[in-house]
C-alpha cells in the first residue's frame, strides 16, 4: 500500500470554518445564519463540527454569540460539537454551554503567543492546566491546539524538540487528552509533516492526533498525504477554504473541506461525508460571506462530473472510437 | 528515501504560462511585453519556456505574433524554447522561427479532441506524423502532449490502455522523442498520477517524461508529489497559475511556477530556479494582466520570509524562553 491509495481507510475531517474562518471575516454572519449552517453541516456525516470560540466579545465580534449559537443548533447523536477557549471565564461558559469538547491553543512560538494571545507561553499554558482541571471535573474531552507548529511568521522555524516538549506538557502534565498540530500561517511542507507525525505516534500512539493545515503557500493538499502517510488519520478543514491570514494578506486561508474530501474520497479513502452536500454548503457560505472565496471544487464540480463543452459542440452524438 | 524528501534530487520545472496560459485571456498580450518577460525567465535557470503557438491567428489571437516573440527574445544557450504546433503549416512556421523543440497534441479522448481541434483523434495523429516528420528533417526536437490522459470533461474517465496506446503510437509510429501527460481540466489525482508514471517509466525507462497538472480542484501540488514518487522528473507550470479551464469558469488554471518551486525547492528537491527572481516575474505578469492572479508564493512570500505582526507588536524585542 503507498500513501496515494485509500483503500477504504477512514479519515475523520473536522469542520472549523465557523471559528478558525469567521474570527477574520469583518461582517457580522446573524446567529441564525450560523445555526443554520451547522444544522446543515450536521446532516454531512462530519464526525466533528468547531461551533464557535468562548472569547471575548470584543477580541473576535463575529463570534460574540457563542452561547446562542449553541443554545440554537440541533445536536446529532455521534457528532462532536467543538469550541475554542482561550482562558477559565470561556471553560465556564463552555461547561454552561454543554460543549462535548473544548480547543485550547498555546503558540509553539514565544512572539506569535504574545502577539496572538497577549502573554508567554508559560503564562497560556498555566491557564490551560487550570481549564483542563475543570473540563475534567465536568466530564468534557479537550484538545490541545499547538499553533505555529511547523513554523512562526515572525521567528521562523521553531525546533522540533519545542513542539515535542509543548506536546509532552499538554498530554502528561495538563491531562489533555488530544493534541492538533497546527499550521497556523500555512508554512509546514510534507517532509516535515510526515516526520512530525510520525514521531507523534510513535511516542504517543493512543493520543488522538488531528493536523491542522491552511493553504497559503499552495501546500495543504500534499500535506495532507505526507500525513496520512505518516500515520495520520485526522484533519480539520474549513468550508469553501475560509479564513486567510493576518500574515498574508490575499493568500489562501484553511484547507478547504470540500475540496479535500473529493481528493480523499477520488483516491479511494473513506470520509463518510456527503460531498454534494457539503458543496451545497459551501456555496451557502460563500453567498452568505458575499465575496470570493477559495474552495476550487464548488467552482469546478467532482472530477466526473461531466460539463457540457463551452463551445456547443454536441459531444452525444459522437461516435467514440479508439485508437486503431 | 520517502516521496517527501527531496534529497537533492534534480526536478525540471518547464514553464508554459505564454502559451497555455494566455491562450485563455481575453486582452491581447503587447508582444514587447511577451519579449521582456520571457527574457526575464530566461534569467531565472528555467531549462525549458513554453513560448507561443503555431497556430491560427484567428483560433487564439493572442498568440498571433508567434514569429515575432520568436525574433525578440534573447536566446541562453542551455534554455530549450519550445511551441505548440498544430498542423503542418504551424510546423513550416515554427521552423522559420528556429523553435528548440516543438509540442504536438492531442487528446485522449475523441469528444474533446473533437471539441478542442475539431477533428477526430485519428486524424490528429495524422497531422502529427507528417509534422513530426519534417520536424525530424530539420532537427528539431519534439514532444508529444496527451490531453485529457487522466480524465476529460465530456466523456470521463479515460481507460489508461487507450493512453498507454497513445503513448506507444506517438513514441513508435510518429518516432516522438519525449511524452508531455496532461491533465487538461485539473481531473488527475495522486494514486492515478503514481500508477501512469510508474507504468510509463517501465515501459519506456528512456524517453523524456513530463506531467502537465492543472489546479482545477486544488490537487496539483499533491499530483507532483505522487508523479516523484513513480518516477517523473519534469513538470509544466504556469507563472501565476494563469491559464483557467473553459469547462469550470472561476476555478485555479495551471499549477503555479514559483508555488510548485517553493514546494519543492523546501523539499530540498533541485529545481536549480531563482525563487525572488521567479516571484518578482509573477508579479509583473499579475500586473500586465490587469487582474488577480492564482499563485499563493507572489502573495505570501517563501515559508521562512519574515512577516510583522499585523497588530503592529515588535518581537524584536522579546526575549525568547523555551518550554520550562
Amino acid at each position: 500500500m503507498n500513501a496515494w491509495t485509500g483503500s477504504n481507510r477512514e479519515i475523520q475531517i473536522q469542520e472549523v470554518a465557523l471559528r478558525d474562518g469567521l474570527q477574520g471575516e469583518v461582517a457580522f454572519m446573524p446567529t441564525d445564519k450560523k445555526i443554520d449552517l451547522i444544522d446543515r453541516l450536521t446532516t454531512t456525516g462530519l464526525k466533528k463540527i468547531e461551533v464557535t470560540s468562548f472569547v471575548s466579545p470584543r477580541a473576535i465580534p463575529n463570534l460574540a454569540d457563542a452561547e446562542a449559537v449553541f443554545a440554537g443548533i440541533v445536536r446529532r447523536s455521534g457528532v462532536v460539537y467543538a469550541a475554542l477557549v482561550p482562558n477559565l471565564r470561556g471553560m465556564e461558559r463552555a461547561i454552561s454551554a454543554a460543549v462535548n469538547e473544548v480547543n485550547f491553543v498555546l503558540s509553539a512560538s514565544e512572539s506569535h503567543n504574545l502577539a496572538n494571545l497577549g502573554m508567554t507561553c508559560q503564562k497560556s499554558f498555566s491557564a490551560i492546566r487550570e481549564a483542563a482541571a475543570l473540563s475534567d471535573q465536568a466530564g468534557i474531552r479537550t484538545a490541545g491546539s499547538i499553533s505555529c507548529s511547523f513554523g512562526c511568521p515572525i521567528e521562523g522555524d521553531i525546533p522540533a524538540a519545542t513542539i515535542k516538549e509543548w506536546c509532552q506538557r499538554m498530554i502528561e502534565q495538563a491531562g489533555i487528552s488530544s493534541i492538533n498540530l497546527c499550521d497556523t500561517t500555512g508554512m509546514a511542507f510534507p517532509a516535515q509533516v510526515f516526520d512530525y507525525v510520525r514521531n507523534f505516534r510513535d511516542q504517543w500512539p493512543d493520543i488522538p492526533l488531528t493536523l491542522h493545515f491552511h493553504n497559503t503557500r499552495g501546500l495543504g493538499m500534499a500535506n495532507v498525504f505526507a500525513a496520512i502517510d505518516g500515520g495520520a488519520t485526522n484533519f480539520d478543514a474549513a468550508l469553501a477554504g475560509i479564513g486567510g491570514c493576518p500574515y498574508a494578506p490575499g493568500a489562501s486561508g484553511n484547507l478547504c473541506t470540500e475540496d479535500l474530501v473529493h481528493a480523499l474520497e477520488v483516491s479511494g479513502f473513506a470520509c463518510g461525508i456527503n460531498l454534494d452536500e457539503l458543496i451545497h454548503a459551501s456555496k451557502e457560505l460563500t453567498n452568505l460571506l458575499g465575496h470570493e472565496t477559495f474552495g476550487q471544487v464548488a467552482k469546478a464540480g467532482n472530477r466526473l462530473q461531466s460539463h457540457p463543452n463551452p463551445w456547443g459542440f454536441d459531444s452525444k452524438h459522437l461516435s467514440k472510437t479508439s485508437p486503431e
